[in-house]
């Protein structure tokens, strides 16, 4: 029996590919995965295990319930300088459900959705699997930032929107003032939906700038956020969309159909977690710091690097080096020095690979020293 | 800007809509929604907790991890005679999130899905949503039981699959065993998917047979559970496909696009459930208890009555009484007496209404007593 045409031509996902051969070896440092290493905020953890000692864990309201909504429109409002109410938001499974969902809302099939290249790896296959059409685009230059002139030649008939992640995964950039007023204006005049993938909002080492300030954008902005990264709630499964007020009915049916309901003591833990640890400056410490040491030996090394600005990754260039495809590079530095990384090719882009800081320091300058003994010996410098 | 075309014309739930509307009303007796009221078992949630404590709660595997997969796998083989393995199952958020990824998995734009009435109402949505047709087919007589000479007739080459509940939700119909081998019989020499939605299958009144105890069936077979029912854990979103082992990746690829990975400690709770509390002789009595009363109760006002063999719902036919539509009934019975229950068109057919056993039997008893006022004053016996 055939199944569905899209579903068969799903790659094999990179990351998970170099996790698994790297699980295998000794000695490994596995930097691939984008999961924190901080855990979550003990008393957090303290406060949701009571809750969940003393309240029924039910079905919660489709969508999310009204108190958690209300403390994600205010905190956006708060930090963000959003004007958003708590029917602006709709909870999800994680980030990927909220794009997901909110993909299926809004494509019909053979829609085109812009993807500014670096892309977070699985865009690609999430777009394709709602039957739109990935549309990627190069941005080449000033550390990959969206530029608006490049991303205008790309626009036809059939764009229906454009998707990306600020800070970005897998770069690290994000994006300053002067950009997001440059790209406001442009998306302002242009009718197609904007998808900000905001997850590493909270990880920023520069203030913030999210899309959801730009008035002028509330129409068509769908904004996606969620608490894997800011609060290490990964395995918890929680993260949300804001979306125009008038389309919130058919994207809260699109979810609904999609997954029922939130994940009632994950919605209670988000609560707690925006009422009583909204600010996370602990984790924009951490990883700037770690971020600011292994760019510059990175760097010294002779890999051509983007400014890390958020988020806990670098993206290295390794042209200097070698001519491999990024997934060969990236192999023989596993198997040469047990370092495993993510080739560029996963994100939409070759001659690079993706490294997470989400290892203690200690380990991230162990790896360091592999990468610059298996840069020497390969002989290439 | 134009959404998308099945997203703009999902109806609004009847089940919210009712419910929605009994809620304001004082001294309600709601009867909408298919939620558990006995709570989890309590040593269950206490080590539930437990592990909250000692466990970090991180990304767990695409499609769940191994020892859930291997308890499920060990659960079906043990109690319904399946011949499964762990990569056979797949974890997901929900039963419904298993049905929703399992269609697009398989179904491509235009085709048919069977759907004998009465269906659980999200499905229909769900088949459009994934760009299917659904094709409802009428099951009169036999307790709305599946029989394959009806279905026979709805075959196209176009059809990829037929989607049902046993237990039925919405008749608390369960297929016998001479109904399963005739059925199977029948869906071996079909070249379609039959996805059986076995959710109730640990509230049965009498044993339960499972497709998956068909070998024959194996490569077209997907079985959807989980333990919202079972084990009364609604909001900790976990449910399970067994999936043909060829399509396994195909499967998981469809579902990790989706909602990535399953929550951690939902996970863990589940593989507690399956370790400690397999079997649910308890929740059997009472929901059977209730079925059997209330279900005389009304039988003897004059509805026409499904006999309950699993689940925890009556769907009672008042055509003795009344004309009217079923969202009017309803509605003026709410209006009435408020007791909300859902109407019949929910699930496809006119006529009808269901009722949840998911009150204590003192409640239910009120419930049917003003039902008995209603139908006394309208006067149309």
């Amino acid at each position: 029996m055939k199944l569905n045409k899209n579903v068969i031509e799903v790659p094999y996902p990179y990351i998970r590919a170099m996790t698994e051969k790297a699980t295998k070896l000794p000695n490994n440092i596995i930097l691939t995965i984008g999961e924190p290493d901080i855990p979550p905020p003990s008393r957090l953890l303290e406060e949701t295990v009571n809750y969940a000692k003393n309240n029924p864990l039910r079905y919660t309201e489709a969508g999310g319930r009204e108190r958690l909504r209300d403390l994600i429109a205010n905190y956006y409002n708060k930090y963000y300088g959003a004007s958003i109410t708590k029917d602006n938001v709709i909870v999800h499974i994680g980030a990927i459900e909220a794009i997901a969902s909110s993909l299926r809302t809004i494509l019909n099939p053979g829609d085109e959705v812009l993807l500014p290249i670096p892309y977070f790896s699985p865009y690609r296959s999430v777009i394709e699997l709602a039957y739109g059409v990935p549309v990627p685009i190069d941005m080449k230059n000033n550390n990959f930032a969206i530029r608006a002139k490049i991303i205008e030649k790309y626009i036809t008939s059939k764009t229906k929107a454009i998707l990306f992640s600020n800070p970005c995964n897998p770069t690290g950039y994000m994006l300053k003032k002067e950009e997001m007023d440059e790209l406001s204006s442009f998306f302002k005049e242009k009718d197609m939906f904007i998808i900000s993938d905001e997850i590493y909002s909270s990880i920023s080492f520069y203030p913030f700038v999210s899309f959801s300030s730009y008035d002028c954008l509330k129409d068509k902005l769908i904004v996606v956020n969620g608490f894997s990264k800011s609060h290490s709630m990964t395995g918890w499964r929680i993260g949300y969309s804001i979306v125009p007020l008038n389309f919130r009915q058919f994207f809260l049916n699109s979810s609904f159909y999609n997954i029922g309901t939130p994940v009632a003591l994950s919605c209670a833990m988000a609560e707690l977690a925006l009422e009583k640890f909204p600010e996370r400056d602990d984790i924009k410490r951490i990883y700037g710091e770690r971020g600011s040491i292994i760019k510059k030996d990175l760097a010294d090394m002779g890999f051509d690097l983007v400014e890390p600005r958020g988020a806990f990754y670098l993206f290295a260039g390794y042209g200097r080096f070698s001519k491999e495809s990024s997934f060969d590079f990236a192999l023989r530095l596993l198997d040469k020095t047990s370092v495993a990384v993510v080739p560029g090719e996963a994100f939409g882009i070759d001659g690079y690979f993706r490294l997470s800081l989400t290892k203690d320091l200690n380990i991230l300058k162990e790896a360091i020293s592999r990468i610059k003994t298996f840069i020497l010996c390969t002989g290439c410098t």
